[in-house]
């Protein structure tokens, strides 16, 4: 199926689906329905049955949805039933703190290479990567074929280094560098910063 | 003005407008235009300047905006001119590396104390805090009127943590546990788990 047969809005909501799939799985639930799924994630039940309908089959009227199924659909769906390679550029604090963060690799995410420019960084150990110097990130990657980075360096270096691994290859970038990035029309750029999120709360509090 | 008057989608672009527009000051400049800034933020024009006419008075046709002028005027609005005090649950890896990252404090947001549930981690130092002992979280809560709070606990305890937390006065949450919270309307919750946006993606990859 080709990424132009579902708008992104419903491509971004399915690995929230999947999540709660994966949730109920392991609280030992084997069937669910889009009530329950709408419940536990505050979507309507009608929005939930509309996004699973792109892809068809997953679940029959009245019976509901078989989780363990409806999970593998989701899962080859979104092509995270295989394991993906990540580079990481960027050793301060925050890229250190994304290098040993677990919940990467538990979910099929492994960081294999992790790039820093300063001198004094390069060649120490962030948990069992040894930090390489970020020259060679673009052969790395060429090599590796790895097709996903982080970026956590400065703002005023992240669209350098965006420039840098895309033309390596790189097609998808999480940027936790606090500033948008230009990149070809092929690239997907997914943003984290944290405080843009409490920024869009504190407009609510009193 | 109420929160009634404009659409959540709409508060959900002014930090990122912010963002921007404090960048741009940092880089010199002191005029911009919905152009610009579009460029920048690959956000059309015409949806910046509906945007922020939500507010009247920031731009003229023609001139641009006065960057510091707007800054201001968005910082006003989001209630971000202020610093806000931040209670962190959860002291694990994450919960750790969310309390070191300078980013928060470095706009407004000041983590004051960090909470945990586990023996061993209670009164160690996180950096210049003491982990306090998750049973006291609800009257120090209490105590220093605090509205915002992190939860970096485990997804099976997190709903938990967000009703103890609730019910001594938290108004919004940022929500690093892999979960969906339940919470009353009155109660904002933003989400990051930096898999889901990977997982969104990876769909797109070849």
């Amino acid at each position: 199926m080709s990424s132009h047969d579902i708008p992104d809005i419903v491509i971004s909501r399915l690995p929230v689906y999947l999540r709660a799939l994966e949730r109920l799985a392991q609280e030992g639930h084997e069937v669910t329905s889009s009530h329950e799924l709408g419940k536990r994630l505050g979507i309507s039940s009608a929005q939930i049955r509309k996004d699973l309908s792109h892809f068809g089959g997953f679940g029959k009227q009245g019976t509901g949805y078989r989780i363990g199924f409806l999970r593998e659909q989701l899962r080859q769906v979104l092509k995270v039933e295989r394991d993906w390679e990540i580079a990481l550029i960027g050793a301060g604090d925050l890229g250190s703190a994304v290098a040993r963060y677990r919940g990467f690799a538990e979910r099929g995410f492994h960081v294999t290479s992790v790039f820093d420019s300063s001198p004094d960084k390069i060649g120490r150990q962030i948990g069992s990567f040894k930090i390489q110097p970020i020259t060679d990130a673009p052969q790395v990657i060429r090599e590796r074929g790895i097709k996903i980075a982080m970026i956590a360096v400065p703002a005023e270096k992240a669209q350098e280094v965006a420039d840098m691994i895309i033309a390596a290859g790189v097609k998808a970038i999480l940027n936790y560098a606090p500033i948008n990035l230009n990149v070809p029309p092929d690239v997907h750029v997914q943003y984290i910063d944290p405080v843009l999120h409490l920024q869009r709360m504190t407009y609510y509090l009193v």
